[in-house]
């Protein structure tokens, strides 16, 4: 059978006709109605082939869907490959097996909270768990190694206690700031988070609305589940936006990148410099393992499994080779503020002065990229009198992210020396629990505990946020406790309280 | 209809009459069987006006009772709005759902241990928890945020350790001490504590008499559910008390108050200076949620439920604006010293010394408004010698309050400096599980636990106490412990102890 | 009925007769087959009336044994109340209930690991608790308040780590020490608690025995359940006994007993400094706790129970005005070297330096008195260089006693220079579970861990102990972690391991 | 009946005959279908004479086999003992009693989890401590006393942390390193570990495998289930491996051994000088405990049984008056480089770099010896500045072992100045579970984790590794926490997230 261009395409395609190209010598995948022959990209397939030939011969739209931003296909695949449209009755339906665990998910989500029933940040992060689907789950909320760096991140907010002050006129409380010139109403940034869709079918669009809302700015993920231009197209008039940036090996999709972004009036560009490579996370991992097919036990000690969870499915377009000369080439491409996104020692933030940068935002990847990489609040906490003994502090914008849960912790990464600091995850779950209006209800819950808490500390606008309002003495103790012997463990009574009367 | 002035009403209103007044039009609730208009008076309402819509029409008496003091009515709602008596045989009585968690807390009651069974102040906490309104427990038991200042106030005295003296002659011992000017047997104070008829009908006067008892000095409450008079009249002749302010922002209402404190021979005001707003408290927030009419998915991301807990209800009396340069006004409108409750750095009791305050409360409000405030005891340790360094130790009366539970708590405050410690909460829970006899044993046990370990410590009175007796080292250290990773948590054996016979 | 004195009693008392004698108004009852009229000695007795009433006209034989040791009625009762012989078989006995606690304790005593199952110290407690009467295992595992300072007791030592030293000649290993002249094999000895019969019904005579197949030193308690002579009896000819001193306000009394211990060989006279009052222990007074006549809610806030354990029953021998200016006395009237026990700061040792004692004991009593007092070893570690600093640490002998469990534990205080340690509690865990034999095994345990740490740490014998081999940094670290929030608690997963294969 | 020698034997022994010989006065084994008189030899068994006396007049073979190298008769039992074949036919088999905790364990290895659901080493953990024979898990898992020192090994390595570079060219990844002279693919080696047969019935030749296809150097050790041969056999030409000696009291014995290593070449003599006695291990030792005739509790406080588990059966090998002066013997013997094993403090580093050995391993057997030993990584830490302030850094190779489980684990190592780490339990657990496609798969996982966190931290290969990449304030706190009272305990609420909705 000739295929013609689909543009011109005569008769549909049939379920069975694509059913024969279900090998690796010949593989067609169905996606959004349409026919796609994919035989000669697998092996470019960023996720590996092996996903793909799952769906050889079949309709792969529910599971390509949230991982693809929708100009993917145009982008990657090229024309000669598009089979056309495809007559969907004659698709073969998938039977799903009965899965006892997506049951017991939709019977979660009946008895799901109502939204008022959140009262904080973690109250979203409490509700999503239960209510998105498994591998969501594990892609959101899993982190590198042993996660002791993902944890650690919300931990050591804890290590920080303040010093509020007291008898401060605080009636009139104004959170406003700026950041890199825009002005915003509170001083947090939806930072750049991949894959939406897996959370909301709609995507990081919801969050541009949320934003909006709020007047914060987003930033807007290279790995989106929304295309770039959907997530600007999104945005109201004069909403601000910045760009989240891995850099490809191919430099001119790169400055390509940069510039249409430019163009399309983002106001920020925010290199990642913490992700040569991205991270393995187990738990993700875990969650995509599948038995079937693998009741065998393997011999060869080689991995038979390639897929290896959403994250390494993503991870082909990153320059591991990108260094500090490549710096210039940038602020030679774009008029945009330059900002170096995940930043992790006091030297280079100095070092990111010397080239002429614009702002460093001091991260560890949300904990998902090295472990035992240390809180992005604590190393503003070694970062800030450095730059003030030279005298750079004006020099440059510190932002921090990672671990950021409650109003206090912006605060106290603000007393620090932050101009902002970004928040991920916590969106994303208000958004895959209750879509806009959780990502709503999040921001306003932000903004009320930062007004009271403003006036708890004592100070009635951020500028009067300072170093002597906070007690960091905690903030370097990294220590395990000694494990308990058998004593503490098995034989000391617990002690006790009252005893009830006996029932007479 | 016309209603007469309710001085001279010649018939009595009917429930059916009431009934028609239930919407925010027209809004008529009867309280202690008289009939009450306020339509008007919705939008003031510091509680809000939802909670009221709530029982527009019917008898409010059971949810009013316990927040407000008796005179409220006729302070706050204008006589022509008293609409008269109510013949109570005429209104319907609310046939109440059986509530389980109620029946529950029934059955608790019965099992209660008897009083003798409570050896320390915990063990009050731990009855009241069981046999506490749901309610009133998350009102008196809640924290800011996550409650880890809460927490910590506890904690901080765990930090501290002794180093006593032996062969000392400690067969005398005398607790007493001055507070003020005012000789009490033993160095705390009941603190203020608002809404003491949550825990007991007869609210904050069972606290009076317990400390007349021990003759130690309340403080009374500004948000008190007993009104002032009636906690002054409980007090017997030469009982001192104290005033606890929330300052108004109508300085003829907060001048008056403080007259007629002065007038009615209260000898100390402490005027509140942690909270600006009163604080959110998440525990109290979720025990007032009720399921009914919420069913439905709120779409907006907009708060449905203003009620927010019995915390934020009582929240609007208090002005943000308060300052430093309000405190000579009130040097200048009584005698009565004056202190600073709620004072949280050295700084700023530097700054009390300067303006000519007479004392100040190290105090986070018992953990109940900034979350990550430090510890009163903390701060102490910081406070004593930066007012010795300047030999100011004499011109100021130092107080600490807040997670105080054993008598050696309150030794240790002493060896730091303080004056004395206040205790809220405890007496609130054997308040609330036992009554007077139960405050009256709480002190009790205070007292013996404070004569022993005066012993034991080798001091024979107050004035011993000294710095020299306590190790304070670990009073800094602000840290979480590292997360365990798998190998801790789930491959280790846990140690083993000997292995029983088998069974034969 | 006439009673003849009880050497020339005609006739056998009744049950009938001695049960009239019921009530505070006269209160007769029978111990070991003899009748006693205590009407008189009722509010004389250490352990207050209640406990006496309670066999008013009844055998009181099986409460009073354990308690008190044999020559206690001959002491403190006049002879004149002694009123001789009853006819046993007309005293009616009592039908216990039956006790399901009992009841399983008996079950548990049936599959009691056997002895070499026990490898440890720690194993010895672990079945004691098992297998010993609820009260017992109170009155020995309790500690003050909230047991603080008991768990701190171990604890301590696990903040000390090795410095071991290698490639040393430790073929032959010599654990042998002298303890205030005396040559012992190994440097621990058994140091005083009191009421060994509660577990084992032959008392303190048993650990007698076990001291001396060791070759260390036994010291008495004064309230020991065996009388003095009773265990100095049970000694072997040449085996060394100290004994341990509660000072009495009639110094008459305390003289003889001093004298008497001299004479009959003692080689150390230990003055108990640490309790002036005996400390309360929580966990002993709710065990004593009877349900029965108290179901009734008190309403006074007295105590209406005053036996408060076993503890508060043998305190008022205690002089709580002992001062340093007794010891010139002490040294007056005895030969024996005099050791000051429950020293626990600096300071004081100094001062015991000065006022010419030849020794001191690190001790918090097993935490059972003051609560938050720190460890022994934790004081060792600064007692030892200020002496160092003075020249005086041949001056006096230093021991330490509380939380030892280990050899390991010996050896970190013979490290930081104490002369040797005291081990109470799992030498009495070890008799009431398994007698002689066990006490017998617990030692032979310290012998072969002590040889062989003594091996792995690299000293020959314990001169060679010395200060660098081990590190001490952890040990002021006083401090508790920050409570978790729900993040923490309820939301992060926890981490996971491999999955098993589905069951086919 | 007249025994020939094995080698003429005329006819076969039967198992009838064989039974006779059952007792201490006369004892026959049989093993691997040969019998063998050891009567003579039960006192200098090793292992004790009980354990042979199980075994007396039967087959012996099964509890042999993994704990003996196949040339162990040969070489400890004189040729006239060895008495010829059996006929095995005519040996009763024992029909052993079902066991239920064997037959759970054949349960489990059913439902096993596939290799590839092992993500790192701590999964091959978890797997082994399922399938494992109990006894076997205990000998690999168990530690010394408490296991205090074993824990603290891994959690050490929690309390360094990264401070990570940027922007560094991390494309090309080069783990490779040298270890005394030997190119080696990945800085660790597979340290020595005993009785590798009781994991997997060809014991240590499967590492030598594994070793060889990562190209990582193995270190033989003296007390493997293999003869030293085999596993010198296995190696592939030029595969390194190095010999761990444990050195016996007869110096002919260790030279022979020593100068055979080298003959057959061996690159590196590593001196255990950390055990001049076995350690006890009462994990191992209670596994080791049978109830069988031991029902009758003991009354001697004797040790009844002195089997005492597989660590210590195989102790008496090792000399332990082996001292420093012992050192020029060896540098004499041998002329491969000679390094210390189980250096465990800054001055005997420096002391071996005076005596002139070419390395050390700072280690504590992995927490198997000396509990409360500091982890060879901490003890690293304060090796490196000793050495570099006295310029001898390079004169001596410093290895660490214990605790190693991360890629991670080593980069922190080789940052503060190790040369390579060793790596012991983790090969031994994955070649228990899955045989060598495991420790191919342990080894694959580890080099993923090692490019991967190079990239992380900024470094394209180990020169590049240094102490600024780290944070290790963390590390010498040795601290335990402040036990919990009963509010925190018991009394206060645990913190709660969003209600769900009453099920309707």
């Amino acid at each position: 059978m000739n295929h013609d261009s689909n543009n011109t395409q005569s008769q549909k395609l049939t379920g069975a006709e694509i059913a024969k190209h279900n090998s690796r010598e010949s593989c067609w995948v169905v996606i959004h109605g349409r026919a796609y022959d994919v035989t000669e990209f697998l092996p470019e397939h960023p996720g590996g082939p092996k996903i793909i030939l799952k769906y050889a011969g079949k309709d792969a739209t529910e599971e390509y869907e949230p991982i693809h931003p929708p100009d993917t296909l145009d982008k990657y695949l090229d024309k000669s490959k598009h089979l056309g449209e495809v007559d969907m009755k004659t698709v073969e339906k998938e039977v799903k097996e009965e899965d006892p665990e997506e049951k017991e998910r939709q019977e979660r989500i009946k008895r799901m909270p109502i939204l008022e029933q959140c009262y904080n940040l973690m109250d979203f992060e409490a509700v999503a768990k239960n209510v998105m689907k498994k591998t969501a789950w594990a892609y959101y909320s899993s982190g590198a190694d042993d996660e002791i760096t993902m944890r650690e991140n919300h931990s050591a907010f804890h290590k920080i206690w303040f010093r509020p002050r007291i008898l401060q006129d605080v009636e009139h409380i104004d959170l406003s700031t700026t950041m890199l010139g825009t002005k915003v109403d509170i001083p947090f940034y939806v930072t750049a988070t991949a894959l939406g869709k897996l959370g909301n079918p709609e995507g990081e669009v919801i969050l541009t609305r949320g934003a909006r809302r709020h007047n914060v700015i987003q930033m807007i993920p290279t790995l989106a589940s929304c295309s770039f231009d959907e997530i600007i197209d999104a945005a109201e008039p004069g909403q601000v936006q910045w760009l989240q940036l891995y850099v490809n090996k191919n430099r001119d999709i790169t400055k390509r990148i940069v510039q249409h972004a430019e163009r399309r009036g983002c106001k920020g560009l925010f290199i990642t410099v913490d992700a040569p490579q991205l991270g393995r996370r187990e738990k993700d991992m875990r969650s995509k393992f599948s038995d079937v097919g693998s009741s065998v036990q393997s011999t060869s000690g080689e991995d038979v499994d390639r897929s290896q969870g959403a994250a390494r499915a993503i991870s082909s377009f990153i320059d591991p080779s990108l260094s500090w000369k490549d710096i210039p080439w940038f602020l030679g491409i774009t008029k945009m503020p330059i900002i170096l996104k995940g930043v992790q020692r006091v030297e280079d933030v100095l070092r990111a002065v010397e080239v002429g940068v614009h702002g460093v935002v001091l991260s560890n990847h949300g904990g998902r990229q090295l472990d035992f990489a240390r809180s992005g609040v604590e190393v503003l906490a070694e970062v800030m009198p450095a730059l003030r003994e030279r005298g750079w502090e004006k020099k440059i914008e510190i932002y921090v992210d990672g671990g950021v849960r409650r109003a206090t912790d912006i605060i106290k990464a603000l007393c620090l020396g932050a101009k902002g600091v970004g928040i991920g995850r916590p969106f994303l779950y208000a958004m895959s629990a209750y879509g806009l209006p959780g990502v709503d209800r999040a921001m306003n819950l932000l903004k009320q505990e930062m007004e009271m808490n403003m006036r708890l500390i004592g100070c009635a606008n951020v500028e009067e946020l300072n170093p002597t309002l906070v007690d960091t003495r905690g903030l370097s103790m990294h220590n395990t406790t000694v494990p308990a012997d058998t004593l503490g463990l098995g034989v000391y009574d617990p002690l006790a309280g009252p005893k009830e009367k006996a029932k007479l």
